[in-house]
């Protein structure tokens, strides 16, 4: 027996006939649109409809053309399905324009200029519920979000959430599975849209005329992460992350969810180019951060993942004084600011994964003296990177999160990088009530637990780099001592990676993770090989180019100092490029083939550019219109040799510079697997 | 930070160094086979396989070629993830072969021949739980599921179930997509496999080779339905439904989850032969049920979905006292042995849908006089068939259960229409604790439920057919009352879909849905028009074949006495049209395009022929191996005209007989949305 006709039936006033519904039977239901908005720009143009069983509904037009054909919106709460019987109540719209200035980014002054369109929903029957949907209309794409007002003291327990993303037109996919609850760490889907199956967010697609559009959310706080399955045809549609317990959220109204996204522009670059995530998010709640600048670190860590040392304590112990003073030595030679330490910490000799019990936040292995390499480290203008593995035992490291952080406060350290390597079910923590519960990483609980170890980082002026992370939905804007995140495959697969990352896998990550915001990805690996000498699929060039292509405000140089003394002229790039800047520019890119990105130094007139390729070789034609205008710019050009590949020239790679000025167009080969990588600097009286 | 890798390293013995691992980085992950085998003909054989990090898969071979690629076994449960660190603990077989007889079905006897592999697996780690794997192999696919031994008073919450069917080749797939979580009334899909989105089952697939598969379940029982989804490539993976409250499924060990099944042929017709979904169920747990016996009805009911009569009160009341004895001397005239009348009781005049506060299942409309017309009913040798709709509100129905089944009992009434009309999350039921929680269609505790009515109902000697119900899944062997279901898209939507059922609906369902047991589809609406003359999809000979090629034991002749008058050479096949069978033929068909089966009346000889068509015409060469040898049968043929259609002459029709005997090979020529009916009876003394 079909619903919806039962339902009308009983919707409508007892004195309205049937007959009204069957005038037409093979009409489509009746849907009436109750409001639109469009972005100041005049290119995207949002409805909200309401269909005749008063099931809600938006589409959304950008340059006249069908985006995002009908998608349903709607929750199925805990008290009932919150989709039918829904009636436009009231809307409003407002303009908003302004600019914003990041502490450290990709720029540094951020234009935030959307209309905004509240619409206000009622239901027709049962509890009369209320909610607004609100959106906000950028030239780069849109957000929107449900908000609930406040509705009595019982909790609003949301089972899932009932938002479509129905794309208008065919094209192609790229996106990462999603069904494990894990981590973000898989090689990159393309596929037809039509061939998504249960993918994570970002998803990123190419429709067939061109145009390049992102799903993905904002501003994740006190929520679920939003997955999205493929229902059926291009009908995406979000599954939202589990967890333990009643519900996969559970909020006292009033609330709002996180804003639901979709990034928009011509091609991938200038999808590459939104700040859309970033103006979704609330500004700078923790005010003067200048306490954390951004910085290139070195580490104990490579070395681990190629197991010539290890974590636990023993023989091949890594983070001993003696190997520590080493790195701390190789940094302060080479200018970089920070030395991260992994396996410091007492806990990594029993079976740690997915357990953590044992981890100890504040007490150290006896072969590693914490004071001493404090003191030795600031001596030589470097800082220790703090390192808080939790293994998922969220509630053990919650329990010392005060003392660990004020202990590394004492010790000048002021960033931290934790992890959580554990499998879905294996993370537990304490609720709201005190009782231990399992959580999934993307699941309500570990979004307050990730925002909590940050608001408690910034009171000890302590930033965090999260790997295996929550996704990341641009909540650096809103607490900036949140640098940077892990988040997806990053180097250490090409350590013992089966299989290790393929070439086409960095220019994957600029156009899907890379949107969601910074990661720290560890570039630089000069040797080109893993354990056992495992060859990792790049040449030497794109290893620089990576520093330039893939933001983050922090910046591994993870390689063996004895390594990095191995190819002194690629070293330098390392040595000299910026991890700060005011301006960015991507000059060109296709998903997974290719991308080039020219950032100018934020504090300083130089300008770098880096360029990848995937398993291809090509040649970019690159218009040099970023520089200033008038200024000669010596460029220091890093690039592949003649016969360099990924497969069996790796080295090959060749260092050379030239004066250039801005309107020059520079042609840039790169080599299959390979990459560029330029600094442009001044010069004087020129 | 990828995790196999750690987690390796921390499973191993500390001695075991790690380097062990890295001799050959490119290798695929190691995989032991711990236990294989195969079914009793040697054709399907599966392997069990623990991955290196102590992950659970099985892989299926039929004839010698992968039918299912290494898939994901385990369990995500509350209080961790059942499905790493997994070790082999021990096997056994056992053969099994018995044949057993259905009390009313496709054919009397059923031949249940199977191996079954039985695999105790052990964790390594953590709680070191224990759990069994059991497989069972037939000719005709093989079921598994899992077994959880006795672990203790606390109760073991499954919050999703991890179990994969990775198909291992290329195909065509028909499904219906899931995710609303309310009912299973969709138009199916055809598409590739690799376009699966998230689909409700069974799932049924064409592969490359022309071998056919179907994915679902059977004895669901105390368990929450398994939906898939397809994660990626042609990887279908358990999505559990939900409900409210803690886990998807909350169990007291020793408990099994039900058979996961994959059924299996050469072609679409031995598919719909199979029989494993019942074999996989137990053995009738009721004894001698008798007193319910197959049955043609006629009822109140198509008036109302053409809008002439309402269910609610009024002066369109349909079920009063004069327009039921209407019904009942029809049914009596005509050799029909029940009448349905919906409407009749209390509660159908308030907004009831998803609500169903108002229902009272023992008191009627004061138009409508049970006892007496119960009374009218069995002077004329037909018994009334009740109905329970309600709404969802299944607190309130379970609450008056026990009376309205007495009620029933009493009245002379041994079988009911019960109807769930809701939306997920409308459904609200009481919990063990006695708590109002909502539930879903196909939740645990609907599953629950569905078996707590048919339970009863036994007891007071009343079989039950199910309308919005949970999914069939072979229950119907161990508890015959349960004799049908809805459960898919049936003739009302020719009254008022949009769209209504198109021609190659019926072609769709017996090779989906009706896998998974009996529908109550309501053929025979002769007058091929629904409400405002909305015309059926459909020839007049097609509406005569659905009683033969759609089983039930319960099967309606729905059109108004008026509209069969105006059909008597039609007619006259619905009349004569047995509905219990002592052997079933399915002769040809193909998914979604056609379908022929022959059935051999129970308790007679004659033969019955049902063949239909999609959209298109097409001729079918039958041979009547069926038939007995020697014999010779009168063929009374309904056949489509010359000029029939679905869209223009949907009247053409012809009737004709001749003599047959085994061995000739009829031609059959169905219309455009066509159809044929065959009766073979055999002819004394020829």
């Amino acid at each position: 027996m079909f619903v919806s006709f039962r339902r009308q039936r009983c919707a409508m006033a007892a004195a309205l006939s049937l007959w009204a519904l069957f005038l037409a039977p093979f009409e489509p239901a009746r849907a009436a649109t109750v409001a639109e908005a469009q972005s100041p720009d005049g290119s995207l143009r949002v409805s909200v409809v309401v269909e005749d069983e008063g099931k809600l509904s938006y589409r959304v037009d950008r340059k006249g053309v069908a985006l995002i054909a009908d998608s349903r919106l709607g929750m199925l709460l805990g008290n009932g399905r919150l989709e039918r019987n829904l009636a436009f109540v009231s809307k409003s719209t407002s303009p908003h324009d302004d600019t914003w200035e990041q502490p450290w980014g990709e720029r540094q002054f951020v234009r935030n200029r959307y209309n905004e369109l509240r619409v206000a929903i009622g239901e027709t029957l049962g509890a009369k519920r209320r909610f607004d949907v609100v959106f906000r209309l950028y030239e780069d794409g849109l957000g929107f979000r449900y908000e609930f007002p406040e509705q009595g003291p019982e909790p609003v327990v949301i089972e899932e959430e009932l938002t479509e993303f129905n794309l208008a037109h065919e094209g192609t996919a790229w996106w990462i599975p999603a069904g494990e609850w894990n981590r973000e760490e898989y090689l990159y889907h393309r596929t037809p849209i039509e061939a998504i199956g249960f993918a994570q967010t970002p998803v990123t697609a190419k429709l067939a005329d061109g145009t390049h559009v992102s799903i993905h959310e904002a501003a994740l706080v006190d929520y679920s992460g939003m997955n999205l399955v493929r229902v059926d045809g291009r009908r995406l549609k979000s599954v939202l992350t589990p967890g333990e317990g009643v519900g996969k959220v559970v909020r006292l109204a009033p609330f709002h969810t996180p804003w639901r996204t979709v990034q928009v522009a011509d091609d991938a670059s200038g999808l590459a180019m939104s700040s859309l995530i970033l103006n979704l998010n609330e500004p700078n709640k923790l005010g003067n951060v200048s306490w954390f600048k951004p910085m290139k670190y070195a580490g104990v860590w490579w070395e681990m993942h190629l197991d010539s040392k290890t974590w636990s304590s023993g023989p091949r112990h890594g983070a001993t004084n003696e190997n520590v003073i080493r790195h701390i030595d190789f940094a302060a030679k080479n200018g970089f600011k920070g030395v991260l330490v992994e396996g410091w910490n007492l806990g990594w000799d029993g079976h740690w994964f997915g357990d953590g019990g044992e981890f100890d936040f504040t007490r150290s292995y006896p072969d590693f003296d914490l004071p001493k390499l404090s003191a030795y480290a600031k001596s030589k203008g470097v800082q220790l990177i703090g390192h808080h593995e939790t293994a998922g035992n969220v509630a053990r490291y919650e329990s010392q999160l005060d003392a660990a952080l004020a202990l590394y406060q004492r010790m000048g350290v002021n960033a931290v990088k934790t992890g959580y390597v554990a499998d879905a079910g294996d993370i537990q923590l304490r609720g709201a009530d005190g009782k231990l519960r399992r959580a999934w990483h993307e699941g309500q609980d570990m979004a307050r637990h990730h925002l909590k170890v940050v608001s408690e980082a910034a009171k000890h002026h302590i930033a965090i780099n999260a790997h295996e992370p929550i996704k990341s939905t641009g909540l650096r804007r809103t607490y900036p001592n949140w640098i940077s995140n892990e988040g997806a495959r990053g180097m250490e697969y090409n350590a013992w990676g089966k299989p290790p990352n393929p070439p086409e896998h960095e220019a994957n990550l600029v156009f899907t993770r890379l949107l969601a915001g910074p990661m720290d990805f560890t570039p630089g690996i000069l040797s080109l090989s893993g354990a056992k000498g495992m060859p990792i699929q790049s040449t030497l060039a794109k290893q620089l180019a990576l520093y330039v292509v893939l933001y983050s405000p922090i910046q591994m140089v993870p390689d063996l100092p004895e390594h990095y003394e191995r190819y002194p002229d690629a070293f330098q790039f390392i040595k000299d490029v910026a991890v700060d800047w005011s301006d960015t520019r991507v000059l060109n890119g296709e998903v997974g083939d290719y991308a080039t990105v020219a950032r100018k130094q934020r504090g300083g007139d130089d300008w770098f550019l880096g360029s990848i390729s995937d398993e291809n070789a090509r040649t970019l034609k690159v218009p040099l219109d970023f520089l200033d205008v008038g200024k000669t710019y010596r460029a220091e050009i890093y690039r592949d040799g003649a016969d360099a590949h990924w497969k069996d020239e790796r080295f090959s790679f060749a260092r050379e510079s030239r004066d250039v000025r801005r309107g020059e167009v520079l042609s840039i080969r790169l080599a299959p697997g390979g990459g560029q990588a330029i600094r442009f600097t001044p010069v004087d009286g020129r």
